[in-house]
């Protein structure tokens, strides 16, 4: 990873990723870094693909198949984007990763935890984050941000349609992770404005800034 | 597994798995028993989208993501279409299973072996068919048959157009499961006229059969 960094945002729906994963872009830009930006599932052409059978209400993947279909869509976004962006350098962004597998697959849907781990290093060789962003956001209130947002439509919105319930274990999940490892996993409140969170994540990541 | 059978059918692409498939289940029906076919990757709504990601061309998965794709098309096959059938009491005949991921995967693509068969046994529960039929003929042979057949086209080709050394290495590893396993998994030579090879697929299930 000669010089690369590479962090990512992880949390449940509707809890702010994107929006500041954008921010976060816009602010090491201005500070002349060079910032690739991934999202999960996809960010590849294969990986949208299975992102568009993930996320249709029209499947039902049995809880196995929909953790395979997420590690086949890594695995491609790890070999073809990220690992050749950190080599040149690069500061990788990342709207999710495995993390998501441990919090949704494992922590939402029950599958083994040591299993889920197992998978995550095949399909990332072992790469992992320099820092993970969890964004924290009460579980009904990031559900109403979702379900309302423009992007969130009837082809693409079989985890938003989850009962809330799910939603709350797998924001236990997150806080597990964030407990088991406090030096990369930093759990950041996702309340306020976007400049406030905004500043909340320069924090977070201030030892790794340029 | 309530009184059901579960035969798989396995070899190189043009040996005559589909062919021998179709006049089994023809013999089966005409003896009165139910019979269920599938196929791999495929046999679901959910995995026949991914069966035709993983045959185009135009997508290049790395050997990670490819497994994982046949993992995820596997697990929803046999929760949703092999188990229910094999609980029902029926003959379940299947074109590919989990032995093609180590022909293919491991052999072909030189993943390792235990980490395939790890990841069999999580897609499938521990389902193994009650005999699997290897069909072997000359590599060059088998992808002649294939490469000219009517289904074979440019948006489905991407293991027809491997080269012959893959295929070679796949043919070795089926044959070493053969050796390892000889009792499930049966070598039915391949060559001379469809009722010829029909006659052998019978004598491999005599024991099997009502
Ligand atoms: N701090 C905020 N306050 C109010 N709305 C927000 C805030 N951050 C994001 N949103 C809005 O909430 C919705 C979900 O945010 P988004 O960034 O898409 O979340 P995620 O990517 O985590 O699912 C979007 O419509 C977004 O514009
Ligand atoms: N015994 C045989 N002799 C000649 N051609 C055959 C024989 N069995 C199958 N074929 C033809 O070879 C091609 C490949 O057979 P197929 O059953 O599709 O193989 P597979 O399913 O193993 O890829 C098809 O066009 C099929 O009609
Ligand atoms: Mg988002
Ligand atoms: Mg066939």
């Amino acid at each position: 990873m000669a010089g690369g960094i590479f962090v990512s945002f992880e949390g449940i729906e509707g809890c702010g990723k994107s929006t500041q994963l954008s921010l976060l872009a816009q602010e090491l830009q201005r500070r002349g870094v060079k910032v690739v930006t991934t999202r999960e599932p996809g960010g590849t052409p294969l990986g949208e693909e299975i992102r568009a059978l993930l996320l249709n209400p029209a499947f039902s993947p049995t809880p196995w198949a929909e953790l395979f279909l997420l590690e086949a869509a890594r695995a491609q976004l790890v070999a073809t984007v990220i690992r050749p962006a950190l080599e040149e350098g690069a500061w990788v962004l990342a709207d999710r990763f495995s993390d998501s597998s441990l919090a949704y697959q494992a922590g939402g849907r029950g599958l083994p935890w040591a299993q889920v781990r197992a998978l995550n290093r095949m399909a990332t060789g072992g790469l992992v984050p320099h820092r993970t962003l969890v964004l924290t956001l009460p579980v009904s209130q990031a559900l109403t941000r979702a379900r309302n947002r423009a992007s969130t439509q009837a082809s693409n919105r079989r985890f938003e349609d989850e009962a809330e319930a799910f939603h709350r274990r797998v924001a236990r999940a997150f806080q597990r992770l964030a407990t088991q490892e406090p030096q990369r996993v930093r759990l950041v409140d996702g309340r306020g404005s976007t400049s406030q969170v905004h500043a909340r994540v320069l924090k977070e990541l201030s030892e790794l800034l340029p």
